[in-house]
C-alpha cells in the first residue's frame, strides 16, 4: 500500500490529467527497457516571471532550472526566462499561461487570490506551517495533489519551485509597541496576512517587488514586507524605512510555484514530464537552501551597516494578529467552498504534522538551549 | 559574483573531478544549443545498499531514484538496485563501490566513520544542525564541495540522497532517569552519537538494521536507537523495548547518502551526469517529507495501541551528553587533521546558521504558541 500510495503520489499531475503515463513507466519492472518516448521533437517555450529581471534566488533560481530541464533533455526542451514585465506585466502571468500565450510563468499562489481564493494555502497561512511542513503536506501528505486538482479549471498544472522560508515581518516607518500602533498604516503585503492586517486597522496593498521601494521612499507606503534580509538589503528598504520586524508570522514557509500550461504539458513526452517534475523539485530544495544561508550576512549588514532596528513584533500584537488570522480563514472559508475543503485538508496535517515536531523538532530545540 | 557561486556549487562534483563539463552547460548562453552529449551509450550498473529489503522509505526512495534516472535518460541509465546482504553485506557497500565491484551505494557516512572519521558530519553532530540547517550547508553553503573533496581519496562521488529529520532518542529495556542509568548498556547506537554514549558508560553497538530487533530481544542489547517511529515501529522495536525515548540528541538531522565509483562517474555524459544529481536531490526531498508526514501516525499507534512509554530523556542527561559531545568533538578533531577541518568548517556555518534560525524559526516557533 505505502508502494501505491508513493507512485501515485509522486505521479500526481499525469495521473491527475487523466494521462497516467508516468505512473505506467514507475510501474514497469526493473530491466524492462522503458518506450521509446525520447523522440526527437523540439519544444522551445517561454516562461514569464512575476520577479524583477536578474533578482537573485528567484529569478536566478528559474533560470536554472530552464538551464538543468535543456541539459537533462539533451537540448529538446529549452525555456526562454523573462522577467516581469519583459514580456508580460509581473502580475499577469497566470492569465497568460492560463491562455497558453506562454507556457510557463513563476510566481506566488497568493498573487492569484482574487481568481482562486485556495490558492492562498499553497504560498503561505499566517500562523500556518513552516516550510518544513509544507514540503512534507506537498510531497508525502496529499497536498501536491489538491494544489493541482485546484488550478486545473485554469487550465494551469502547477508545482512547487521555491520557499524563502519564514520571513521577515515588513519594514515600518515607526515602531510598533501595539496593536494601535497598527491602525491606519499603509502597507505591501499580500494573501492572507493583508486580510489579517486589515482587520487589524491596516490598509493592505499588493505590489510586486520592483515597486516597493519608491512608494515606500516616497511615502505612499508607511510599511512593506518583502521576504528577507537577503532580498530587503538588495531592494535597499532599508534606506525608506528603519524598522524591521520580526518573525514573519504572515509568511512562516511560502511556497513559489511553477505554473504550466495544461495542453502544453500534455504535449509533453512523459520522460520529459518527469525531468521537468524533478528539475522543480531540485530547484526549490536549492532556493531554500540559498535563504537559509544567504539571510545571516544580510542581517548582520542591516544591524551593524545600516543601523537598521531588528526588533521582535511583541507578543501582545502577535496574539491579536493570531485571533484576527482564525477569524479571517473562517469568513474566506464560509465564502468559497474550495477554500473551505483546501482549509479542512491543510489544518488536518498540520494538526498531525504539528503533533509529530512536538516531540520532534521541538524537543530538539530545546534539548540544544540546555 | 552570487552566479558565479552558484554555477560552481551545483557543478562541484563535476568540477572537482576535473571535467568542468556541467560547468560548460551552465555557461552557455540562452538560445544556443547544447553539445550533442545523448549519446546513444548504454549504462548498466549496479547498486548496493546497507538497507533490508522492502525497507520502507530508504530502500524504497532507492527503488524510485533507479526509476527516474531510467526514464529521465530515456533508458540509457539503467540501475539495477540490491539491499543489504543481497550482493554484498551491508556495511562492505563502501568497499564495493570504492573497488568499483558496483558503480553506487546506499548507505549513511557514519557506518565508514572507521575508515573516514569525518565522514560523520555529513551525517549526523550530535546537538548539531537539523535536516534544514544540514540542507543548506550541503546546497548552499559549501558543505557538499567538502564532503566530495574528503571522499575522493577512496574513489568515491558522495551525495545527499535521504534524511529523516530529527530522530527518537532509542529504545530502553528500563527507564532513564539519570545519567547513572545509563551506565553499563549495550546500546546500537552509530557514529558520534555512540561515542558520546561510551563517555556516559554506554557500551556502543554498531549493527544493521536488520539485526537490531533480534539482538534487542535476545537481551544482546539492552537499548538500540534505529530511526524514528515509522521505521521502529516497522522493526517490531516495541516488542523488544517498552521505553521510547525522545529527542534524538545524536541524530537531528541525519543525511543518508549515495555513493558513486569515481571511474563510473567520469564515464557519464553530462546530461546523465545532471540527471543523477537532480535525481538525487528529488529523493532527498521525498524521503524526508514521507518521514515527516509518516511519523505522526506510528507515534500515535506505538502510544495507544502497543502502549510503549513514550519519554523525554531528563534535562540531567541531556546536559551531560551535550557535555560529552563537546570532549567527543575535541579529541577526534586533535587525532585527525581532516575531522578538525570539516568540523571547523561546519561550526562556521552553524553558527551562522543558527543566528538567523534564532530571529526566524524560533521567534516564529514561539509566536505560533502565544
Amino acid at each position: 500500500m505505502q508502494r501505491r500510495r508513493f507512485i501515485r503520489q509522486l505521479t500526481v499531475a499525469s495521473a491527475a490529467l487523466g494521462g497516467g503515463l508516468l505512473a505506467g513507466c514507475r510501474d514497469r519492472q526493473d530491466g524492462a527497457e522503458p518506450a521509446a518516448v525520447a523522440s526527437k521533437k523540439q519544444y522551445r517555450w517561454k516562461l514569464t516571471t512575476t520577479w524583477p529581471p536578474n533578482f537573485p534566488i528567484f529569478q536566478e533560481g528559474v533560470q536554472r532550472f530552464a538551464e538543468d530541464v535543456k541539459t537533462m533533455s539533451g537540448g529538446r526542451l529549452s525555456i526562454q526566462v523573462y522577467a516581469g514585465g519583459e514580456l508580460v506585466p509581473a502580475l499577469q502571468s497566470f492569465d497568460a499561461v492560463s491562455q497558453g500565450t506562454v507556457e510557463m510563468g513563476h510566481g506566488a499562489g497568493y498573487y492569484w487570490a482574487g481568481k482562486i481564493p485556495a490558492a492562498q494555502f499553497f504560498t503561505a497561512v499566517p500562523f500556518g506551517m513552516n516550510a518544513q511542513g509544507m514540503h512534507a503536506w506537498m510531497y508525502a501528505g496529499g497536498g501536491l495533489e489538491l494544489y493541482q486538482e485546484v488550478y486545473r479549471p485554469f487550465n494551469l498544472v502547477p508545482f512547487p519551485v521555491g520557499n524563502s522560508g519564514v520571513q521577515m515581518g515588513g519594514w515600518f516607518n515607526k515602531r510598533i509597541d501595539s496593536v494601535a500602533d497598527l491602525k491606519g498604516l499603509k502597507m505591501r503585503i499580500p494573501g492572507l496576512g493583508g486580510k489579517v492586517m486589515a482587520k487589524a486597522g491596516v490598509n493592505p496593498v499588493l505590489l510586486p517587488g520592483a515597486e516597493i521601494y519608491t512608494a515606500l521612499e516616497r511615502k505612499t507606503l508607511d510599511a512593506a514586507e518583502w521576504v528577507g534580509p537577503y532580498h530587503d538589503e538588495r531592494l535597499g528598504l532599508h534606506r525608506a524605512a528603519q524598522y524591521y520586524y520580526y518573525p514573519g508570522w504572515h509568511e512562516p514557509g511560502p511556497m513559489l510555484e511553477l505554473i504550466i500550461n495544461l495542453k502544453a504539458w500534455e504535449s509533453l513526452t512523459d520522460d520529459l514530464r518527469l525531468i521537468v517534475q524533478t528539475a522543480a523539485i531540485a530547484i526549490n530544495t536549492w532556493m531554500f537552501a540559498e535563504f537559509e544561508a544567504r539571510n545571516h550576512q544580510s542581517l548582520r549588514t542591516l544591524r551593524e551597516q545600516f543601523k537598521v532596528q531588528i526588533l521582535e513584533f511583541p507578543p501582545e500584537v502577535l496574539r491579536a494578529l493570531k485571533r484576527h488570522t482564525q477569524e479571517v480563514l473562517d469568513e474566506e472559508a464560509a465564502k468559497d467552498a474550495t477554500f473551505k475543503r483546501v482549509y479542512e485538508a491543510y489544518e488536518k496535517f498540520r494538526r498531525e504534522h504539528d503533533a509529530w515536531a512536538e516531540i520532534s523538532e521541538e524537543s530538539y530545540a530545546r534539548a540544544r538551549k540546555l
